[in-house]
């Protein structure tokens, strides 16, 4: 089961009754940082002028960066909800879970994000190759000769034809 | 040296007087696939409506990444020019090179971008914290129970003033 759908550590209900006098100031500071440590996820986030947000998705066996989409607030609630990542496609404006075609879903073990709230870094356990064209990551390029050209960096693993069914 | 700034082989020039009349077609088509292999590594990318692209910033040695930002072309040309990321600050409309107030410079090893040319991913070597607010990454919270709380997952490295001095 996902981290992101347990609970972070047991809750400690702590009762009034059971405290010395002198801890109840103690008590209600440790609940006022509790409190806001308790500040929801979503209230976090920043989302841009189309309502979306970043995703960054990688795996977290390997350290590998495997793509990045875009996710609305349903997209998000959606992959809480079923540990399996679920974007926003702004080509198609279509929601989409990951592998909904090809079968490569995405098992998601954290989620976390930035300092500006405004990007999502997602830690997946990934079936098959991450990107389209049958390319464990999406990142299969590299820049050679200060840019001038790019070289590809990694195995194919499938055909996209193999992955999708000829079209 | 980044390899960015390198030549990925050496060139191998072929005179035509050297080979048999047999391998010119052969000689061709290794031009073409050269060629085709030498296309510009801005030609493969696509930039949003404000002209810019996302960077996702990962540390080579350990497979971290530490933040996602913004660069346009020309900051992207300082990156590969120096081997220093530059980016583009979106709310301050401000040309930036990482490090610049804080010292925590990156030092850029690889850059890649993805299937769709809308994403790079850099890799580099990161001096202290990567996160103005003195974490190692800027990813330093995750979501728990079910995203109606967060949590810190790794330590402050340094308080922000000690970084970029009182203000």
């Amino acid at each position: 089961m996902p981290v992101i759908l347990g609970r972070s550590r047991p809750r400690r209900g702590v009762s009034q009754a059971k405290l010395p006098v002198a801890n109840r100031a103690r008590r209600d500071i440790l609940n006022a940082d509790q409190e806001s440590n308790m500040m929801n996820l979503y209230d976090q986030l920043k989302y841009n002028s189309d309502g979306l947000i970043p995703a960054i998705v990688q795996e977290q066996a390997t350290g590998r960066v495997l793509m990045m989409a875009w996710m609305n607030r349903a997209s998000l609630e959606s992959t809480i909800a079923t540990g399996r990542t679920h974007f926003w496609s702004r080509s198609r404006q279509k929601f989409w879970m990951k592998g909904e075609s090809s079968g490569h879903v995405q098992v998601v073990k954290d989620i976390s994000f930035d300092c500006d709230g405004d990007t999502l870094l997602i830690q997946v356990e990934q079936t098959g190759a991450a990107c389209h064209e049958g390319y464990q990551s999406c990142f299969f390029r590299s820049a050679r000769d200060a840019g001038a050209s790019f070289q590809i960096t990694e195995p194919q693993l499938k055909q996209p034809e193999a992955m999708y069914g000829k079209k």
